[in-house]
């Protein structure tokens, strides 16, 4: 009987373990999807933007069979506590991880339909700097999720509020182009749009850094600041 | 023992009936929160814009109690089949409805911005018309949700197509204002935002439809396309 539970849950972990590690499979095809789209645009290259359109399919199936594992693994093993806690935030996560997709996917339609246009000046520098931002948040957030580490997860929940701030700039930079060329208004939307996206890629790290130390730590941070955070979660006091 | 048994599900399926209604409560409030900031933006009625801004933490709250109630009742209850899908099913909705407060917010944030600023000769019509159709379709979604009706919830998500192409009209009318008076760029721009925020609203109650419909039959129906949905799950052939 003993060695029959220790069977069942050594199985048990290695469910665990496989649908974490298909997290990150997907993050990582997320992050794939994220440069291809960016590149796609900054070289008006339609041929891979349409690549990067078409693989988000992929995105989206990887979501739904680790969506049905999540479900399959808590009917049929009844986690509890960290456990639970897991396939609660593993779902969470591949849903922030699926929009992420989605946003990848629209920057590679604004590179679709910006490359027949005129290329500016400095080549989308906003969105290559911004890009460059969010892609390293992704990156760290995943990371910190492979190996449940909670400090790292504050310090990329903290990198989103430079983002913010590097595309407030963007954003001014862009009104201004519009202003005084209006002819260049439709153009400078579509990089708008893309600027967005990448924005809101930044807020998806964010959740899943705060997925993360709910794992860990079991305690929902959401909608608390992170001086908060840093106080009660890691015993940093002022 | 079988008058134990009784008590245990009655209690069970109590609790379940009661996270449906704190739902439907949640969805109340944030309905209301979209139909303020609305007002709020047409009216230059700031006192009302940041009213709205300070419900939202009250939104983030109900999402994080809804949730641990959740929690709690996986880990006590262990639930299986339809049971489990209704607790997965509100975890998920709860999060759409968390982010459609938080672009509720945004609107009452452009209205606080724009009040100060010369009214548009149109009243904001864009906003009016989009928000009246959103409004409508969020819902519907919830109506749906309460009455478990997948055949409303297919309705609802097809209503997102119709949002959709009125929200490109009125993006193709804001971008004409700008390019024919150039100095309107950033107040037109922070209209654009409002009407953004407004269509990611439908899909949010989009996404509501797809996890009633995963509820109801156990299918997961997102990244399938309506006419499919329309033949697999109301068995409607062509």
């Amino acid at each position: 009987m003993e060695q029959m539970h220790t069977h069942i849950s050594r199985q048990f972990s290695a469910e665990l373990e496989d649908i974490r590690s298909r997290v990150l499979q997907m993050g990582g095809l997320v992050e794939q999807q994220i440069e291809q789209a960016i590149e796609a645009l900054i070289k008006g290259d339609t041929a891979l933007g349409e690549k990067v359109i078409m693989h988000d399919t992929q995105v989206n199936k990887m979501e739904v069979t680790i969506d049905e594992e999540c479900n399959h693994i808590i009917a049929r093993r009844q986690p509890a506590a960290s456990d639970l806690r897991l396939v609660v935030a593993v779902i969470k996560t591949i849903t922030d991880l699926e929009r992420i997709g989605d946003e990848a996917e629209k920057i590679a339609r604004m590179a679709v339909r910006l490359a027949a246009e005129e290329r500016p000046k400095n080549n989308y520098a906003e969105i290559q700097a911004l890009g460059g931002y969010v892609r390293h948040m992704l990156h760290d957030a995943l990371d910190a999720f492979a190996r449940l580490d909670i400090e790292a997860a504050v310090r990329v929940a903290r990198e989103d509020i430079k983002i913010d701030q590097k595309y407030d700039g963007a954003m001014r930079q862009l009104i201004t182009y519009m202003m005084e060329d209006p002819r260049t208004i439709t153009r400078v939307l579509n990089v708008i749009w893309a600027a967005r996206a990448l924005e809101r890629i930044g807020d998806h790290s964010c959740n899943i850094c705060e997925y993360i130390i709910y794992l860990v730590k079991g305690k929902d941070v959401r909608h608390t600041s992170l001086e908060q955070i840093e106080k009660e979660i890691l015993g940093h006091g002022r």
